[in-house]
């Protein structure tokens, strides 16, 4: 057996194999291989990740002593050695996991700067500026992220020093300045620590690695990964790379830039540069950057150069780039490049642009769009008219497209927690860092005084489909007073704005907005996805303009309307209402004859807007309870309404309260207690379709039983329904096509499928209760454990919105097994609101279901992810 | 294909075809094939009943035509015809399913008199008296049991006869008198009906064979076959048998017997029979009846006979018989035997002798005891040296053994509701009828006035193991001024009297019980049944205490030490309740560090109860919610207990509610947030360990993780366990063996068996959560809809009584098979309350676990129903 190789220098490496060499490592890989200005460097691999954890969280000698094999070579190469007082050899150490995931993991510049050897940086640059600037970041850099030593002392250190100087800008410090700081830091670190900053290079590229490894499970990594569907197992790489400086002088800089532009996908190089600058001071949004367009005038040769290597990378691999260059002294370095990070409008354009300028295949432009990432096209922009009206405050940089209002939170946590409340926020921040992303999740947008276009605000809210708008000049905050100034208006908690952040503009108070639609590039895209998929979408939808919206994107039927939905509507509880305290059959009749008018009207509406399209109408769900009110205040008056007693109604009340009520008296329980419900509401559903029929439609609807858990349930209920529905035709004298199925979302639904599809026309996989009961876990009350379980890595998803294919999914297959092996017509499908989540869809489709469910906003999604399904099924 | 046969004479029967005949119809073949005086008759098979319930609760024209072949061949034999006017043709019509339901179905006699016939019947005996007798009580019997007239009418008619003409009893009622009354019933049904009451014998017999069938599934039927556990899908078969008549005069009669006592067992004939008399009125209990041994000197000749038969049969069958005879004008007639309903000493008496008469083998005889029975005999008994003291108000009859000390009852549904309400209750009664078993079940005892040993009480009560006395001619009952008087004292519902099964006698107020053991007979059978099971049994036992009675019912281990219980002792939940309201980590600390001593000292005392047998310990499982008080007095109180404010105590149990705690925040799931309790509770059981093993004990300790629903919640807690047990051994220079499991309660637990043991050394399944959560139902709620459940027959049992081996089994096969592909060494166990159920237990055994845990009294049982469930599967 040969030894595992975990080591790999650029050169040597696979740059297909992402999942080895990571993301970051592959790309330089092949940016090498292509003959490219990549400084040399190897990669750890994440196998090397698994094996740290697997020795528990240490990084083994084997593994540190490849590593040093290959510092050898480096050093040989490069004729520099590590610690060196004549030449030393400093190194880049950074994460790239195969996933890309910007901004969440480590990196650690300057490393290999001791006591000495940053002497003799300084003396071979002739720039003690530069030299000590290094090892100031990366006393600071290391101490932060391989110690944990709190930022804060650092920057109060930092911030003292300009003040005491009268200076603003870091670059305004001088080398003795800069001295004197890494003095104060060192000593800082050893009362801290107990110990002397680490003046041996191999000691800090050991803790420099360690902390990548660990940097995987940092808590916003493992939040991230949640919210991206990104698997926790897979480990990072980690590159180490020979230092190129952006910081050396007025002939140095760093920069990024996308080939195309990621908010619009308009064909053109798009990118930010920072003169004399390293890592970080580009996205950081600290200093403004200039456009890459400047850097023309700045360095011709270099800007020739670079703008050869972004047509090579793109052309090489079928996608638009997001690159990372350093200038140093001069000469153009490529530091990273990565398909990147853009818009749903952009994501569409470019496929359209790449299909046509023969750069990729149809399928190939399907396969590059992140299905839900079309939400962002989903959701309102402002209203043209509304817009021409109002009168905008200021503007800044267009980061994001989209259209939000909402009141201002001063930080992240305030988002959260309001949004939470129900608020719709707005996120105002000087600039925003990793640890915003949960606000910026739970923001409708994003306002920024700092930070330019790939500023971290920018980058992220793209990602997420925020509205953003960055870089406001005119953007003052006061964080004490709780205020917001923008121009010359100031505004406080309470105040709401609006962003567009396809023209940067900031407004005040709300504007109207319009639904969005499917044309241009997102019709041509969506038809493409239409022609490739296999699996059908539907949408759950309970009103006739939730069917509306649901067609308009695309539904091919309706795979759940709760029919109970209606009754929660202001003017129809009380019918419901007085259904539930009648005291006799003949008063429960009454109600119920009330109930069937307007339960009728609605299906007629529904029926109407799906024109022929499959219509599942899904029985009376929740107990009963649920529709009578809980606060005394409200008991009081409702009791009055009804004419009853507060006691009477206290008393039904009373007995209708349940300890669990998710396993309680409800779904097709309700209709086996009470099946005169269930006659009604079949009456409604065969009258309606014989009345819009008689308008020349052809209604298919579907009576789906929810909550069976047991074939005699639906026997019984399905008894009701046929013997109802006979009655009903008997009497207008008519036939109407219907067929009876059920939920599955009961586990015992799921093993005893062999037995129920002898009764059920069709199944649906109600998988919100379904992941309840297979994990015991209450929606209600999951909270309050599973951060922990995040925290500690025992979930990684959230099973609500990601379906558990494991453990839920097993169920779900035996069911289609059990179910189709005694009925081979028998039509599957899935209403849980997994039905738009894509690797739910995408595990739908390999199972052989026939269609998904899901909201309508969510059908473009799941047409998308169907079809990405339907590809890749092929492709194995 | 031949045509199916649906009728059989009897004496073309399968006496061994119980599932076709029925257990009548299938002993009434076997006496006929022994050459006893049997009156021809012929069985309509169970496949004909499943015929009528497919033919939508019809009786077919081929059954029918096949019926009336077999009626003319038993006319063309008796030489008579059906509804002749000169020599009629008379039958009696009874249900008999292949399980005995004695008095749940329903029996018709004298089936073919009309106002023709009965003439002749007159005649033709001499006795106008008994026709007349004959048809009224056909009329009563037909209108009530096949048209479903009210009992309540004819009942009052006839009361109102006997009052006018000043006589008590029916015998005393001239011909004269009854034809009045024939007419009075006639133009009631007239009346009532519509129509006249049915002339033609052959409508009369379709209706009464439509009336058997339909009596299948009438209420008290479905009722009592989910009390016993009986399958619902199997159907009754119908016998229909030539009339011989008891109630000819003085020199007939009819009565019962049985082959042994059966309350105690003895060898010795044991019955009763009254003389003119039919049917039921020996049960019934209105007259009561002579003891059997008083036929010596009524009829010589035929108690020789009948003497001669009972020992015949009873070798023949090999066990017990209980059998019904009539004799006719002094000629002996057997109409049914069967094997006999006894107490649970009887069964184990006449199991013993039998094995020592050599009537059967050891196997054959624990296959002979049902094991629930067995729960009889480990109740309490009056304490001898109490019951030396206390003064019998009166004696009745010792009808079923057993002590009982409660408050008077008056009927079965106040016996219901009182009992519900947690009241010890003894139903007393006149004589108690079928619509009263639900009654009878809720009640701790039953004493009535009427009956004698085979009464109804006595028969329902001794199947059941209450305690019962009956026949109490002291005994009076004013139910209108709900007041009982035994002998010259008067109660109310509000006193409590005590009942002595076994001696018969009354006591007024309560006397202390003893504990039962296990010895003699009892022992003796124990014994075998331990030889012949393979299958472990262990106890659910949370104290001491329980470890002890566990092992002095054969208990090999405790399969559920439910840790928590503990704390919910008075004095320990102040504890408890100061770790749940602790704001940090110290002050959580000290709660626990005061928690853990207690802990320490309940495992101590268990350890040693249990000498060296397994001890499976679960973890902290319920809501820390539980432990807070839900009343707002009470936490008033318990704040100022605690020296915290109300507010905060308040703010703490609103923070801890769950909509749905079943399903909420419990189990793992508390050790993952509070790995501090988790390390407690392993101090607790290592330092106990450690503690009794100095003493010369060998504790086997297995650390249970509930509500497990992924391998890494049991990773992630099993963490805590390991790492403390081994600081704990470390500090205590020892080494305990103890082993780590979950409990499989959740289904996604069972579907990922295959993960989760991989950590895990054994399985628990734990059926009862496993039940609410495979079927959706809150065992908290489930009352609001199971018995429109059991009414309408989508569910035949109580899932949380007996295991649904078809939903919730599927999932423990499931989980076994996955869980033993892995770790072939996994050991496998239930410890739900399902655990001790029979035909539970017998599940376990087939799928192979190694052990069923259940509550300490019901050991014996699963040990029997373990044994049993050795012999069947060896059987097979």
């Amino acid at each position: 057996m040969t030894k595992k190789k975990f080591v790999y220098l650029f050169r040597e490496s696979d740059g297909k194999n992402k999942a080895l060499f990571g993301g970051k490592g592959a790309n330089l890989a092949e940016m090498t291989a292509l003959g490219m200005p990549v400084p040399p460097g190897f990669t750890i691999t994440t196998e090397a990740c698994s094996q740290y954890y697997a020795d528990g969280a240490k990084l083994s000698q084997t593994i540190i002593d490849e590593v040093f094999e290959n510092i050898a070579i480096l050093e040989k190469e490069a004729g520099k050695k590590f610690g060196d007082d004549l030449n030393p050899f400093l190194v880049s150490v950074r994460s790239g996991a195969p996933v890309s995931m910007p901004g969440m993991m480590d990196t650690i510049l300057n490393l290999g700067l001791t006591d000495i050897s940053v002497k003799a940086l300084a003396k071979l640059t002739d720039n003690p500026r530069f030299a000590y600037d290094c090892y100031r970041r990366f006393i600071q850099m290391y101490s932060d992220v391989v110690i944990g030593l709190s930022k804060e002392f650092f920057e109060t250190v930092i911030d003292a020093k300009k003040k005491a100087k009268g200076i603003v800008l870091d670059t305004d410090l001088t080398a003795e300045d800069l001295q004197e700081l890494i003095e104060s830091y060192k000593e800082f670190f050893l009362k801290s620590k107990g110990y002397e900053f680490p003046q041996d290079p191999k000691v800090q590229l050991v803790g420099a690695i360690e902390a990548v490894f660990r940097s995987w499970d940092n808590p916003r990594a493992i939040s991230y990964r949640r919210m991206k569907n990104i698997a926790s197992n897979c480990g990072t790489a980690v590159n180490v790379q020979s230092m190129v400086f952006g910081n050396m002088g007025p002939t140095s800089g760093t920069g990024v830039a996308f080939t195309r532009n990621p908010a619009t996908g308009e064909k053109k190089l798009y990118g930010e540069y920072l003169m004399n600058a390293q890592g970080e001071d580009v996205v950081a949004g600290i200093r403004t950057p200039s456009s890459i367009d400047h850097l023309k005038k700045d360095n011709r040769e270099a800007y020739d150069q670079f703008v050869k290597i972004a047509s090579t990378l793109e052309n090489y691999f079928h996608d638009m780039q997001d690159m990372e260059f350093t200038i140093e002294r001069g000469k153009l370095y490529m530091l990273q490049t990565r398909s990147g990070k853009r818009t749903a409008q952009a994501a569409i354009n470019i496929a359209i642009d790449l299909v046509k300028e023969g750069l990729c295949t149809k399928e190939a432009a399907i396969l590059s769009i992140e299905p839900s990432q079309l939400d962002d096209l989903l959701h309102p922009t402002f209203d043209t008219k509304a817009l021409a009206k109002a009168k905008a405050l200021a503007e800044g940089l267009p980061a994001s497209p989209g259209a939000a209002s909402g009141k201002i939170a001063f930080s992240a946590e305030e988002a959260v927690e309001r949004a939470k409340a129900g608020e719709s926020v707005i996120l105002v921040r000087l600039e925003t860092a990793a640890e915003d992303i949960e606000g910026m999740n739970a923001a409708k947008g994003i306002l920024t005084a700092r930070g330019g276009l790939t500023s971290h605000a920018a980058v992220v809210a793209r990602g997420m489909g925020k509205c953003c708008v960055s870089g406001c000049k005119k953007l003052t905050i006061d964080a004490e007073a709780r205020t917001v100034s923008i121009a010359d208006k100031t505004f406080t908690e309470n105040d709401v704005i609006s962003l567009d952040g396809s023209s940067g503009k900031i407004y005040p108070g709300v504007i109207q907005t319009v639904e969005p639609n499917i044309t241009g590039n997102f019709g041509t895209v969506m038809s493409w996805a239409n022609e490739l998929r296999t699996l059908k979408v539907r949408a759950n939808a309970d009103t006739p303009h939730d069917a509306k919206v649901a067609r308009s994107f695309g539904a091919e039927g309706i795979g759940l309307c709760r029919s109970e939905h209606m009754f929660f509507d202001e003017a129809r509880i009380p019918v419901i209402r007085e259904m539930i305290v009648s005291k006799t059959a003949e008063q429960r009749a009454v109600a119920l004859s009330k109930l069937l008018i307007m339960q009728r009207e609605d299906f007629i509406g529904i029926y109407k807007e799906m024109k022929g399209y499959p219509v599942t109408i899904r029985f009376l769900d929740p107990p009963l309870h649920e529709f009578l009110p809980k606060e005394h205040d409200e008991i009081v008056a409702l009791a009055a309404d009804m004419k009853i007693s507060t006691e009477e109604l206290q008393a039904t009340i009373d007995q209708l309260h349940e300890a669990n009520p998710m396993l309680g008296h409800r779904g097709c329980r309700l209709s086996v207690t009470f099946p005169e419900i269930a006659e009604m509401q079949t009456r409604a559903v065969i009258e309606a379709a014989d009345i819009v029929n008689k308008e020349g439609y052809n209604v298919k609807a579907e009576i789906m039983i929810p909550l069976v858990g047991d074939v005699k349930e639906l026997a019984f209920v399905k008894k009701t329904v046929v013997e109802t529905a006979k009655k009903v035709m008997a009497e207008r004298n008519t036939t109407i096509a219907y067929s009876v199925g059920t939920m599955i979302e009961v586990p015992r639904a799921a093993l005893t499928a062999q037995e129920i599809a002898q009764e059920a026309e069709f199944f649906s996989f109600g998988t919100n209760d379904l992941t309840q009961m297979t994990f015991g876990f209450s929606r209600d009350d999951a909270d309050k454990y599973l951060s922990a379980y995040y925290k500690n890595k025992i979930l990684e998803f959230d099973p609500f919105v990601r379906l558990d294919q494991v453990g839920v999914g097993t169920l779900i297959k035996l069911a289609c097994e059990k179910g189709r092996s005694v009925n081979k017509d028998l039509k599957l499908g899935i209403c849980g609101e997994h039905g738009g989540d894509p690797s739910t869809v995408e595990f739908c489709h390999n199972i052989g279901l026939n269609y998904v469910s899901c909201s309508p906003f969510r059908v473009p999604i799941a047409i998308m992810a169907a079809a990405q399904a339907a590809l890749r099924s092929k492709k194995i």
